[in-house]
C-alpha cells in the first residue's frame, strides 16, 4: 500500500454534492488553500434532486450561471390537482398558480442535480485551480480540541484513501449510462483524473473541515452526533422517465389522488418527467422494509393503476430509486472547527422539492464564513452563526416536509382521499409556506452578522433577510438590471447606499457627508481593507438613488462613490437609479417602495457576502455602520487581500 | 514538401469567420460531409465586429446559444447625441430610444466577434465532428462547368496548403494577448491542432464551395468577379479600450459631433468601449492613404480633442485598427456551384453595426440550401435563391452605410456640424431603417422558396419574411415561450397550423380535415419524408390555436398533431395556445393580432428551415401547400434522412 506523505490544508471539504460544491465555491472565490474529496468515482450525472426554488436561482445569479439553468431547466408555474370523484372517475379538480413570485426575477425550476453540479464545477474551475478529488474515502478522523484556539494549528487529522477503479465502481457507472443521455460537457467527467494512485493513503491535516457527506454521513458518525427523528413506514418509488401517456398534465407539476396515496408529478428537462410513487406500507412492528425487493416494473404498475383510465408506460428510464420517508435532524451541526452541512444534518422526503436548495444554502452559508476566518479577515465568532442561522431553516424544512408528505399518504388523517378538503389542505400548505419554500425568507436571528437594532427605516426588508430583488437602471448606461445581477457573490461585503432623491440639495449634502465618512481614515473601508489592495476589495459600495436617470448625472454624486481606478477608470457598475424604463415593464422605478424605503431620504444597508442584510441605518449613522463591521472584521494582518 | 493524397468532400467552406461558421452550422446540423478551412492560425479573440441586431439574436436563439450572448453582451437601448453649441461647449443634445423593438424578445447587443465565433463553434461541436482547419491556405481553384449537371460529380478542385506555425503567425498572436484578456473557454483555441503537418499540400475535390474569405476574398479574385463601388478618402480609427474619462455617456451608444467629423461610441463587454474615430482626409487625387502611418496615440489624441473639455485616456487597449471607408458589392455572388458570402461580396464601414449580422445571415441562407441539395433532399433550383435573396439586402446595407457614414464626415453636406438638423437627419435614418437594420425585415422576393400568391390571410406578416416573434403558451405545460424559442434551426421545414378557435365545432372540423390530409398518402409529410425516418424529420408540424389553455386539452386536437412516438410518447412541444399568461406580462395572448390572423379561422404557414415564411394559406388549401413543397423537395432517394 502506497503511503503519501503527510500534507496540510487550510480547509478540507468532504463530499462534492451540491452542498459541498457550494462551500467549495467560496474557497475558489477567496483563494483559500483547500481540498475537496468525494467517495464517488464520478460526479452525479442523472437523477437525485431536481427542484430549484426562486431564492436559489437568485443565489445562482450571484454566482453567475443562472442563464445556464434557465436554458436547460423547466419552469414550474402552476400546480394541478387530480382527484377521483364518487364514481371513481379521475378528473382535474383544480389548477393553482402562486402569485408569491410575481414581480420577482425567477420561478421554481426543475433540472437534474447533475447539471447543477456541472455549473458549480465550471464556476469553481473558472475562479481557481481547485480540483475535486473523486474516488477518495475518509478512513479516520481525529480532532484535537487543544489546538482549537490557535489559528495556525491544524486540529483536524483525516486519513484519506484513494479507491481503486473497481472500488470506485466507475465501470458500472459507464455501463449503465447511455452516452446520448449525457450532456456533451459532462462527458469528460466520466473518467476523472485521480490526484493519487489507487490505494494511496494520505494523512491530511486541516485547520477547518466542512463535511457534506450525505444522509449517512461518515463524519457525523465519527463525531457521535445523534441524528434524531423518525423513519415512517411508507415506501416510495421515484422514476425519471420519458412517459408514454395520454394523461394530460404530465408536463405540469401535479398530484393525483388514489386510495394508495398520492402520486406527485414533476416535469423535467429532456422530455423526462419525474414521478413520486406511493408503493407500499410496512407493518409498524416489522420495522425496516427491504427496498431491494422493489423493481422498476412494480413502480410502473403502480403509476398505471393510479392514472387509470389514462394509459401510462415508458421505454426510457433515466434513473430510478426507492426511499423510505424519514425526517431527521442532527443534534449538533458543528463540533469545534468541524461543520456538517446538507443531508448530513437534515433528511426528509424529496417530495417538497426543497432539499437540494437548503443543502446548497447550508454549504453557501458556512463556506464564506470559514473562508473569511481561514484568510484571517474575520473573527472566528462569526462561525457560530452557521448553526444558529441554518438549524432553524432545517427544522422548518423538516416540518414542512412532514406536513406535506402526510397529505400524500393513504388516509393518514381525517381528510379523505379525493376530497376538495384535501386539495384545500395542500393548497394552504403551498400558500402559507411559499416565501420560505421559495427560499426568499431566511429567518436569520441577531448575531455579529445580523444587527437587528434599527427599526422603522425599511418597512418591507429587514436584517437577516436577503434584499428583495428589484429591477433598477444603471446611471451610466440607462440599461435595466435586476439587483440580483448586481449583488454578486464575489466575496465582498457591500454597503448599499440608498441615496434617496439626489435632486434635493439637502439630500445631496447628506450623501456628501456619508461619502466623506467613506474617505476618512475612520471609515470601515480604510480600517479593514489591507493596505495595498483597492479600497473596494473587501467592502464594495453600491449607490442606488431614487431620482430619474434623465434628470441626473453620475457626477452629481461624490467621486468616491464611483471609485476612479487608475487602470480601469470610473467604475460604472457602482451607481444605479430606481427609475422606470419604458422598454422593460419589470423595471418600474418602484424598488424603494418594494423595500419600504423613503424615496427622499433613503437609507444605508450593509450586506454580507451572501447578500443577506446585516445592518440597516440612516445616512448619518456611520457609528452604527462602523460598529457592525467592528463585530465581524479584523484589522488587516496582511498587506493584500486575496 | 509533403503531399497528401487527393481527397473528396461534398461541401468545402473557405473562411471560418461569422459567415463561414453560420454556413458550417448547417453542415453540422444536416450531417453533410464537409470541410472548413481558414488561413488564420487561430480563431479571432479580440476586436473586429461587435454589433448584434435583434433579428440576429432571433437567429441565435433558433441555434440555441442566445443565452450566452445575453449573459456576456451589453444591451444598447438608447442613443445619445452630443453636439457643440455656438460657444463651442459640448453638450448632450438628445437621447433617443427606438420603440421598433417593443414587444419583441431582443434589443441590439454589443459583444466582440470572437465570442460569437466561440458560441457557433461550440454549437457545431455539439452537433457534429466537423473540425475547423486553421492555418490552411488555398493555392489554386479550378472549376469544371461540364460537371455541374451531375450531382455526383466534383466540379471544384482546390489546392490547400497547411501553413507552418511561423507563416500562420500564431506566436505573435500569443505574445500580443494577455491571458487574462481571454475568456477561459477560448484558451484551448490559442493552440489549435492541425489536421495536416505544416507544409502539407492537399488536392481537395468538392461538389460545392461556399467561400467566406473576407473583403479581400481570394476566391472572388480567382473567379474574376468585379467588386464595384467606391473607396472614399476618409480614414477612421477604431479602438477597443477601457476608457478613463469623465465623459458621462461612455456606457451608452453615442455620437459626438466635432469639426473633424463625428465620434461614434459603443459600450462593450468587460468594461471595454469602442470608439470609431475620424482621423484624416486624403486628397481625392492622391488615392490610397498609408494606414500604417497611423498610431494608437494619434487616435487617442483625436478622441481627446473631440471630447474636450472632458478628460479622456486609457491604459488598456484590447484591440485597434484603422480603416478606409469603402462601399462595394460583388457583381455576382455565385458561379456555378460556388457561392460567395459575407464580406467577400459586400464591404462597407463598420459604423452601422450591421455587417456581421448580414454576413452571418448570408452564410446561414446559403448553408441550409447547399446542405439540402448536397443531401439530395431538395432541387438544385433553390440554390439560385441565395443571390436573389441576399443581393438586395447587401445593397440596402451598403446604401444605409453610405447615408449613415456620410453624416459622420466633416461637413459633407449642407447640414452643419453640431446642428439639431444633423441630429434629426441621423435620427431619421435610425427611425426609417430600424426594421431593416434590426434584421427583422428580409424583403425576399418570390421564388420556389417564397410563394407570394396568397394575399389577405395574414395582415401583418408575409411570405419572404420571418414570423414576427410572439410569446405563446405550451398547451401541455401552460408555460410561456417565445416563438423564436420554439422554431429551432434544426434543419426541418415547418408547417405552422394556426388552428384558430378550436372551441368551435366548425373550426374543429376544419382542423380535423387538415390533419387527415397530413396523414394521407398524398400529404407532403408522407411524400417527402424518407421511408424509415419519423414523419416529422423533414417537415415538422406545430399547432398554435387561439383558445385559452384552460378551456382546452391537447386531446381536443387530432392525434397526429402531437405525433405519438413509440419511444418518447406524445410530443408536447407541438401544440401551443395564443393565450395570456398572468405570470408573464409579455405573454399577452395577442400573437394572432400581431400577425394579423383571424382568431376564429386561423391559417397555415409553411416555414423554411431558416424560419422564413414560404407560403401562407387557408386550412383547406392543401393543394397550395403541396404545390409549395413540390417546388422544393425531391422524392426521397434514400431510406433515411440524416
Amino acid at each position: 500500500m502506497a503511503i503519501a506523505a503527510e500534507s496540510h490544508t487550510d480547509v478540507l471539504i468532504i463530499g462534492a454534492g451540491p452542498s459541498g460544491l457550494a462551500a467549495a465555491y467560496w474557497m475558489a472565490r477567496y483563494g483559500v488553500k483547500a481540498r475537496i474529496v468525494d467517495k464517488r468515482g464520478t460526479k452525479v450525472f442523472q437523477g437525485h434532486a431536481d427542484g430549484l426554488r426562486a431564492g436559489t436561482m437568485d443565489l445562482f445569479e450571484s454566482m453567475g450561471f443562472q442563464h445556464r439553468i434557465l436554458h436547460e431547466g423547466v419552469q414550474l408555474g402552476e400546480f394541478s390537482f387530480w382527484t377521483r370523484d364518487e364514481n371513481d372517475r379521475l378528473k382535474r379538480q383544480q389548477r393553482v398558480r402562486s402569485d408569491a413570485l410575481d414581480g420577482l426575477p425567477y420561478r421554481t425550476i426543475a433540472l437534474g442535480q447533475g447539471r447543477i453540479e456541472r455549473f458549480i464545477l465550471d464556476t469553481i474551475a473558472g475562479n481557481s485551480d481547485l480540483q475535486i478529488e473523486r474516488g477518495v474515502v475518509t478512513e479516520s478522523l481525529d480532532y484535537n480540541e487543544d489546538m482549537e484556539e490557535n489559528h495556525d494549528d491544524y486540529p483536524i487529522t483525516v486519513k484519506l484513501r484513494t479507491l481503486t477503479e473497481q472500488e470506485a465502481d466507475t465501470t458500472s457507472a459507464h455501463k449503465s449510462l447511455l452516452r446520448d443521455q449525457l450532456a456533451s460537457d459532462d462527458l469528460a467527467d466520466l473518467t476523472p483524473s485521480r490526484k493519487n494512485k489507487p490505494g494511496t493513503v494520505e494523512i491530511l491535516k486541516a485547520k477547518y473541515l466542512i463535511s457534506c457527506d450525505g444522509a449517512h454521513s461518515w463524519t457525523r458518525r465519527q463525531l457521535d452526533i445523534p441524528f434524531t427523528g423518525s423513519t415512517t413506514e411508507h415506501i416510495w418509488g421515484v422514476i425519471d422517465v420519458v412517459p408514454i401517456t395520454d394523461f394530460p398534465d404530465v408536463r405540469r407539476a401535479s398530484t393525483v389522488e388514489s386510495k394508495h396515496g398520492s402520486l406527485l408529478i414533476i416535469p423535467r428537462e429532456r422530455q423526462l418527467t419525474r414521478f413520486y410513487v406511493p408503493l407500499t406500507e410496512v407493518e409498524e412492528a416489522s420495522g425496516r422494509f427491504d427496498r431491494s425487493s422493489v423493481t422498476l416494473d412494480m413502480i410502473r404498475q403502480k403509476v398505471q393503476e393510479i392514472l387509470r383510465p389514462f394509459q401510462f408506460d415508458f421505454k426510457i428510464c433515466d434513473w430510478w430509486t426507492t426511499y423510505q420517508v424519514g425526517q431527521r435532524i442532527a443534534q449538533s451541526f458543528t463540533k469545534g472547527r468541524i461543520y456538517l452541512a446538507g443531508d448530513a444534518v437534515h433528511t426528509h422526503s424529496p417530495k417538497v422539492g426543497l432539499g437540494m436548495n437548503v443543502s446548497i444554502q447550508d454549504g453557501f452559508n458556512v463556506g464564506w464564513k470559514v473562508a473569511l476566518v481561514a484568510k484571517q479577515l474575520a473573527y472566528t465568532t462569526i462561525l457560530d452563526t452557521y448553526e444558529s442561522e441554518r438549524r432553524r431553516l432545517a427544522e422548518m424544512l423538516v416540518d414542512l416536509d412532514r406536513r406535506w408528505s402526510q397529505l400524500f399518504l393513504k388516509q393518514q388523517n381525517a381528510i379523505s382521499t379525493g376530497s376538495q378538503e384535501k386539495i384545500d389542505a395542500m393548497n394552504e400548505i403551498l400558500r402559507s409556506t411559499a416565501l420560505f419554500a421559495e427560499c426568499l425568507l431566511s429567518y436569520y436571528g441577531a448575531s455579529p452578522l445580523v444587527d437587528k437594532s434599527e427599526e422603522g427605516i425599511a418597512q418591507n426588508i429587514s436584517s437577516g433577510e436577503r434584499l428583495i430583488a428589484a429591477k433598477i437602471r444603471n446611471q451610466a448606461s440607462g440599461e435595466p438590471s435586476w439587483t440580483t445581477q448586481i449583488l454578486r457573490s464575489d466575496g465582498r461585503f457591500r454597503i448599499l447606499l440608498l441615496a434617496g432623491d439626489i435632486r434635493s440639495e439637502e439630500q445631496k449634502r447628506r450623501v456628501l457627508a456619508f461619502s466623506r465618512y467613506l474617505s476618512s481614515d475612520d471609515s470601515v473601508l480604510r480600517r479593514f481593507t489591507p493596505g495595498t489592495t483597492p479600497l473596494d476589495s473587501l467592502i464594495d459600495v453600491i449607490t442606488i438613488h431614487s431620482a430619474p436617470v434623465e434628470e441626473t448625472e453620475s457626477s452629481d454624486l461624490p467621486d468616491n462613490l464611483r471609485s476612479l481606478d487608475s487602470l480601469r477608470g470610473w467604475q460604472y457598475d457602482k451607481v444605479w437609479s430606481d427609475a422606470d424604463c419604458l422598454m422593460d415593464l419589470q423595471c418600474d422605478g418602484k424598488a424603494y417602495e418594494k423595500w419600504g424605503i423613503d424615496r427622499s431620504k433613503g437609507a444605508i444597508l450593509a450586506l454580507r457576502p451572501d447578500q443577506h442584510i446585516g445592518w440597516i441605518g440612516q445616512l448619518e449613522n456611520v457609528e452604527g455602520l462602523s460598529g457592525y463591521f467592528d463585530g465581524i472584521l479584523r484589522q488587516p494582518v496582511q498587506k493584500s487581500f486575496l
